[in-house]
């Protein structure tokens, strides 16, 4: 495993030309350009071509190829290439390079596969040639990746056509990017930009955010990633993106064993613990998804409509059914369907037929065969209510145009009346009906309201609109300077640095003899605990004595652990009175890609019948930490309930920042933890500490 | 609230020949029939001269609609009419019935809206036209229903076309109806028979799924149902069903607040509780979904696909990420992607291009494109395997037709391979691919191979179809004979009342007055308990003393208590010794529509920080019992870890059944409980007692 992260991270070579030189080339040549149709190098070519810039077609062995001529090497080109894509067998790889960049190119896309994915060899190859390439001032894309593609520049280097639109796609995955393209296309979406990661040799997941950012023509960024390489500058780079107005929607894997091992053999990627990718998406405002459907269902809401300003949601149906169908659903995402106010609930009855129900959900029972711009006078009545922040519509809209031409025109008038009303009420209003692919439903669309087939996806997607604005991003914590490195790891070290970074615990001593442990405990009250060291499972091998009351008890308590369990040393401490007391864990490990990872959980009991754990990229504020632990499951057991004294949160959360900056200070460390920490009614406490050093 | 589950279910009236006329009428009479576009009454006679037996148009006013000639009444066709469809205004529903049953009708099918879900006058009404119906030995649907349809015997009296199928459709609302049919084409699949519910006064969901069970035509059942009725009916008939290879599929409502509302206002449905009907499901074999979409994504499976024998799981994708996205989507739904073994590993790297990931998931990394009869090969080996119960396909198939006519005609060759050999070795295997609406998708389909557009609806399918094995049905429990109903609920009468049921209690005894106290403490065992009567918080209001030591500490606790809380009477009880003992709550709440409904929950401070609360049909046997506290989240604390002693499970299960057999045998308690239960390492014993009546 190797750390991508530094703390003083270096700055990037190569230059930012070589990115315009990707997106927007004078010329491209296309080196292993093929007439087999079964090879990318075919398939690059015919796409090129339909672009709208010089193409050349490199080929050392066929004079033409596509029935075009060729040349036999960029060099041989004669004018100036910015762009050369290269897929030549593995073999041929450097050579290609050398020879395009020594023709000018400023932008190789390397679609060859064999280098750095193989390990060994072959990344010891791609590290060479990615040297090669930055030295010679240019960019690289890939080597394993499968192309680029900018719609707003004409640029089309893929092996397949995409739909044009304003999604950037950033993809780790050939087929995912397709998958994704036909879903949006159904949502009359497309792409703006698309660029095949590959192996990340050079740019990486972060550099394309940080270009699609920047990116006129984008609105959203999709990104499937299965290494986040530097995961800090990923994270960044996505929290400035949704800064700057593009959101991104984050797939990725990693969830099981089997995805991971997958993920190693085709790409040979790091892959990231999905605990900690979702810690870095809450820090950085990424959408995180688990499927393509999610992907372009989210990224249809994202680029149409506006982040409500709360969860009090209206539903709004045409039938009975699917009004109680679609309440649940929203339920079901966080939604709150809100019984109406009485003004608001008169002024939808005076608009409805007397059968129709209007305290939430709305359903106008019929109303729409009678007068189909009900909908529209419905729907500005909720958008326009201070009792409601946004619309969840269910049900037929769309098909009433099939009961003739004056219905079917009526119905267009009435969609385009709700759009326009939502656009100028700055509402939120997501549409699901079963007839998504009527003209009604593109009226909508166009008109900035998005609108789906299913109901799932519809209230999924309004609750995670809802939750950019209820749970807003944390921030990306910058790294502090590092501190001296620690070298050793031992109990009572690993308590001094804890406590000499403000981490209470309880009055201690090391003792190794018997006149250690005497001369120990007259500088100490009882009750006493004695620790067994050197053992990370000590309370349950016996190793912890609780409660010794005096002397002679102690003596005891000594005889027993040095017969049973002989340690080299033990801890002598007071035993805090842990009466009202919530054990905790806290800790802080240090992933290879993003770097110090908080976690908080219940301890004790708990923590096995809960296996609540919580955690957040370090270092957190007390703030962060007090949102950590109020996220627990178990967090009713922290705020005191049916009588219980709550525990002093504070003082808790004080233990976790403090815990959190200490560990982001020492990159050395690669375990940091004090389990438990006693949480009390008037402080905490932490009662054990426990470090692993990389 | 009105229950309509009794322990004596009355025999139903009405003659089974109904049930034949409504499916298989001789003719049918349109009552109401309308040239008004607008109307049900037109949209229903349009669609039933589109059927293929005589219809007759009844209307009092107008001598012709839809060019037709029409007849004022059912009595004066003047031949027989078995099935009479009545859409006039509720004030003349009744008189419409008369006709029809004078005609000789033996099927009514009420459209009719403003009767039974209004209340009051329009129940009434209902409820007498009911009995006509009944006593004419004919059988209702509806009122407030959208009619008809059997396509098996052409008949179509509903408002819209519906795609031809082995799909029975039961729906108390039409529009999900729509919707879900339209879903299911998508599919290729449709309907053979719907019935629209309406207000359920004679015929009900039960009685129709009980139609579609014996229905040749029919291969599952969907349903769509606000409002249960006889619930263990309803669960029986499912079971009947399932049993008889014909699995239903149900969508509720009711997991809110304002999904009930909603319910109640447009059918006046009495909405059971989600974790009821859940139970209840549990119990039938039901596959509660939560959305038209999962009903058809989950009907294409059970009508293409076999259950699988477990949950491991191939995956075998053509492309990395979607390998690894489907891992990942499949683990989510409980099913274990695990590694294969060392012999098939190599069968499949034999099949496949050296590149190709063979442990699982199974990448075939381009081999789709140099030889597309990989994908057969591949399938074979995996539903070869006794390594492999099931296995989800992802990614591109289907859309290597697109590069010539050669693959295209190959691969539809590879897929009728695929799906003659997953037949042939009676294996599982579920599709996903971005292709979804190819020739070569439409194959797999044919050949019985079900085959999706997204990856999570695919794994959602099979962990579905796989818990179908694993977590087989429980049964739908029968309803013992009524015990003598009790009248009383105090706490000492309860306490004996489950005493007598066998359920144990720490000794203990009623005491008034300060001459009870002493007399009673005489025959009990230092340390007591004293708990004031007549409070159900009696615990947080102090009203219950623990650990009295000795007599002048019972003194001092008597007094306390009188002083504080003056109760008319306390219970005094020795004081188990709880030392390892895990809290429980164990209930049971009756229904209305389900009956006795089993609760098992952790207690104390787990019951507020886990909710972690399961229930059941009752009663349970041991058996049922001891799997439903195993099922809690939290049932780590029941089995014993890290030390701890594990609970005396088979008593806990006893008290559990014994509580569930004492409720079910007094419907007249409505809430019967024991919290908490302290189940113990060498017995479990019931700390409390509450009953509550009807």
């Amino acid at each position: 495993m190797t750390s991508i992260i530094d703390n003083a991270a270096p700055a990037r070579h190569g230059s930012a030309s070589g990115l315009d030189a990707l997106f927007s080339p004078n010329a491209v040549a296309i080196v292993g350009a093929s007439d087999d149709i079964r090879k990318y190098g075919n398939w690059i070519a015919v796409q090129a071509l339909k672009g709208s810039r010089p193409v050349h077609l490199v080929n050392r062995t066929r004079s033409t190829v596509l029935g075009l001529p060729t040349v036999p090497s960029v060099s041989a080109v004669g004018s100036p290439v910015d762009l050369a894509v290269i897929a030549v067998p593995a073999a041929g790889f450097e050579a290609a390079v050398d020879d395009a960049l020594a023709a000018g190119a400023k932008a190789i896309v390397g679609i060859s596969a064999g280098l750095g994915e193989a390990g060994g060899e072959g990344l010891a190859l791609e590290q060479r040639i990615t040297a090669k390439v930055l030295a010679a001032g240019a960019r690289m894309l890939g080597p394993n990746c499968l192309g680029v593609l900018d719609h707003t520049t004409g640029l089309t280097l893929a092996s397949n056509e995409f739909p044009l639109g304003n999604i950037g796609v950033i993809s780790q995955s050939g087929n995912l990017a397709l998958e994704l393209c036909a879903l949006l296309a159904d949502h009359g979406l497309g792409v703006s930009r698309f660029a095949s990661l590959g192996n990340q040799a050079d740019l990486d997941a972060a550099d394309l955010i940080e270009a699609y950012a920047g990116h006129e023509g984008t609105a959203a960024i999709a990104v499937y990633c299965e290494d986040f390489r530097d995961g800090r500058r990923f994270a960044r780079a996505a929290a400035k993106a949704a800064a700057a107005g593009k959101p991104v929607v984050l797939l990725t894997v990693g969830a099981t064993d089997a995805s991971v091992r997958n993920a190693k053999s085709h790409t040979g990627a790091m892959v990231s613990s999905g605990i900690v990718v979702e810690a870095a998406c809450r820090a950085a405002g990424i959408e995180q998804v688990t499927s393509p459907a999610q992907m372009a269902h989210l990224l249809q809401a994202l680029v149409r409509s506006k982040v409500p300003a709360g969860s009090r949601t209206a539903v709004f149906a045409d039938g009975g059914g699917q009004a109680s169908v679609a309440s649940d659903s929203a339920a079901t995402q966080g939604l709150d369907v809100v019984e109406f106010p009485a003004d608001l609930q008169a002024a939808l009855a005076a608009e409805l037929p007397p059968t129709a129900a209007v305290s939430n959900p709305v359903d106008v029972a019929g109303g729409g065969e009678q007068d189909i711009m009900c909908f529209a006078r419905v729907l500005d009545h909720l958008t326009a209510s201070d009792a409601v922040d946004a619309t969840l519509m269910s049900g037929y809209f769309g098909g009433y145009g099939s009961y003739g031409p004056e219905l079917a025109a009526k119905e267009i008038t009435a969609a385009h009346a709700m759009a326009s009303s939502t656009a100028a009420r700055g509402g939120t209003v997501v549409v699901q009906t079963m007839n998504w692919e009527s003209a009604a439903a593109d009226a909508l669309r166009d008109g900035g309201v998005p609108v789906y087939r299913g109901i799932e996806e519809a209230a999924w997607v309004l609750g995670r609109l809802a939750r950019r604005r209820t749970e807003p991003a944390t921030g990306v914590p910058g790294l502090p300077a590092p501190a001296t490195p620690v070298e050793d790891t031992g109990y009572h070290l690993s308590r001094r640095l804890l406590a000499g970074a403000g981490i209470p615990f309880v009055p201690a001593a090391e003792v190794a003899t018997r006149e250690d442990l005497l001369s120990a405990a007259r500088g100490l009250n009882y009750p006493l605990v004695l620790k067994a060291l050197g053992d990370e499972h000590k309370s349950d091998r016996g190793g912890v004595v609780l409660g010794i009351a005096d002397p002679p008890a102690l003596e005891d308590a000594w005889n027993d652990v040095q017969a049973r369990l002989a340690p080299s040393s033990c801890s002598l401490e007071e035993m805090a009175n842990l009466s009202g007391a919530v054990e905790l864990l806290v800790g802080v490990r240090r992933d290879p890609r993003f770097g110090p990872i908080v976690l908080v959980g219940l301890g004790g009991v708990f923590a096995e019948v809960l296996r609540d754990v919580r955690c957040a990229l370090g270092p957190v504020t007390r703030e962060q930490a007090r949102g950590l632990l109020l996220s627990l499951r178990g967090a009713a057991l922290l705020t005191g309930a049916r009588g219980r004294a709550p525990v002093d949160l504070d003082a808790a959360a004080d233990v976790v920042a403090r815990l959190s900056v200490l560990a982001a200070e020492h990159p050395e460390i690669s375990e940091i933890e004090c389990n438990p920490v006693a949480a009390l009614p008037d402080r905490a406490i932490a009662l054990d500490a426990r470090i692993v050093l990389d």
